[in-house]
């Protein structure tokens, strides 16, 4: 009997490179993603054509079935600001009741992987982060309930292998962007080039001297797909898992006008609590997967992310945004709490 | 018509305290107690004969009823660190889902009030420590199911207040202590009482250098009540509540020592992640609640604490504790995890 895998968030952005690296296993015999297309898209999934795919269109926390899995891997929440800032409680509950959810739905002996954030880090004091940095996250404000929950949800995981010995692995994952990104995501990178092919006029908030560190999606995927089934590693998390070289908002914006004709900067007011810094220090990243690194720098993910939305954007993605498309140039000042954000 | 309160807790050592003085309200005339007896105790409101009070033994998280409430104050959660360390789920599940299920019961305009908590802090860096201090929690360590879901359930609350304007006041307590203690909670004043009463041993870690602020229950639950419901206060909190006078564990060892005839020291290895230190910036406390301070200080607050224990541990004060009853004389070099705590 081959494996029996279930993916939450499978049609979402890193959700749907996770199910294409999963298709490759050969020990796999069922793969079920379930998706409520909150931001996930249906399209992501449409060019699998494989027997073992279950598709389930539910919310993580309330999904039910008899089945039981040998490996979870937990995926599903939103991942911008303006998105979990919009449904702050649905954000909660899909991370952390989804994940008590999906550890119901292992057998006995089976294996949770969570992609946690950079977020818990909150805006940091020091840098690179190390895993053991206990962030600087303001619980009461209002990127709280996506820090909050994920470090709730890396609690709720730790204690439960504390205390009843279940298999975890938990990375915090760095500003990840590439291709599937949705056009109306609402972060920096997806923001700068949706504007950059429809308006042209590229918002860079509060100066642009926050700086990311910018991850692209395969490469974060190839560390992922080695951490949660192909190596043979013990070590239960958390994992920081990104690109450490660390460059300022401003840079990525004045790369895309530089690389799209037409293309200008807008200076806009900075977002309130919008994190200064972030850069993951990976000394236990490249102990845990030796060899592994993040190859692909800005420039090449960036381009190569522009013309996966030149194609998109130009022929109208689907997007099911709750409110009309908040690309941020719709940002308005009477709305400064759903304003777009840095990472 | 009066007003309809709900008490999740409200058998518990600061929720009895607050259905007592829930009780001395003309303006309230239904009351409803949902506590489970994991760490509430029956007897802790056998004394209230009144007919506004009704019990339900529940968990708050699956509490049901079709009535709604004007005001409720969430107070269920274990806050002893071997109580939500044997079970961090179920910490989770009181505090987070408990939250979610209390606002339900609210009618529209109502108020839910929340007991969030020093440990939101950590291991802090500053001194005194604001409520603008975003703490040094280790959110994968063995104190973070109690210090995440509390922090988890002030970003849902502050989160609801933001999106939909529910109206709430949340406090963080430090180091409540005083009559009605579990004699097996298991944190410091009730572990050196209980001790003291009965092998004559009280257990040190660590050398008791960690410093702690000791807040006697009465004049904690009496800014409670004013920030509740007596006072007519907007802010939302959150509010630092306790007695900023900062005292090291050893000194409160000592003073019992001197207290009962026969008690002595005995020093033990440090509990792993035990804070250094804790102290209010009451700043804010007393600009919201003029003319509150507490005003019990250690000694006296112990010597009454200590009278209360005498009576009830004499007896035999019952207990539902999910192991043997765990004074801290029977932790073990084995149960490192369970050891109790400083706070």
């Amino acid at each position: 009997m081959g494996k029996k895998v279930l993916v939450s968030g499978g049609a979402g952005f890193i959700g749907s490179h996770i199910v294409d690296r999963l298709i490759k296993r050969s020990d796999m015999d069922r793969l079920v993603v379930v998706d409520n297309f909150w931001t996930g898209v249906r399209e992501n999934l449409e060019h699998i054509d494989d027997p073992r795919l279950h598709f389930v269109e539910a919310d993580i926390e309330t999904f039910e079935t008899d089945e039981r899995f040998d490996e979870v891997i937990h995926l599903a929440s939103p991942a911008s600001p303006p998105w979990y800032m919009r449904e702050p409680v649905r954000t909660i509950k899909a991370n952390l009741m989804g994940a008590l959810n999906c550890v119901d739905k292992l057998v006995p002996g089976g294996r949770i992987s969570f992609a946690s954030t950079s977020e818990v880090y909150g805006d940091p004091l020091i840098t690179p982060q190390p895993e053991s940095y206990r962030g600087q996250v303001d619980c009461t404000g209002p990127r709280s309930s996506y820090d909050e929950s994920k470090r709730c949800t890396e609690s709720l995981l730790f204690e439960l292998k504390r205390t009843t010995g279940i298999d975890i692995r938990i990375v915090r994952l760095f500003n990840v962007y590439g291709p599937r990104t949705r056009p109306d995501d609402g972060r920096a990178v997806s923001n700068f080039l949706s504007q950059a092919l429809t308006t042209g006029e590229l918002t860079v908030y509060g100066g642009g001297e926050q700086s990311r560190s910018w991850g692209y999606v395969d490469d974060i995927v190839d560390a992922l797909e080695r951490y949660f089934w192909l190596d043979d590693i013990a070590y239960p998390g958390p994992l920081n898992v990104g690109n450490d070289r660390e460059i300022p908002v401003i840079d990525i914006a004045k790369y895309i006008v530089e690389l799209v004709p037409g293309a200008r900067l807008k200076m806009c007011p900075p977002i309130p609590q919008d994190p200064t810094n972030r850069r993951p220090d990976l000394t236990l990243c490249r102990q845990t997967l030796p060899g592994w690194e993040a190859k692909v720098g800005y420039e090449e993910g960036i381009r190569r992310t522009l013309q996966w939305f030149a194609e998109k954007v130009m022929k109208g993605a689907s997007t099911n945004a709750p409110t009309p498309v908040r690309l941020s140039d719709e940002v308005s000042e009477e709305e400064p709490r759903l304003a777009v954000g840095s990472n």
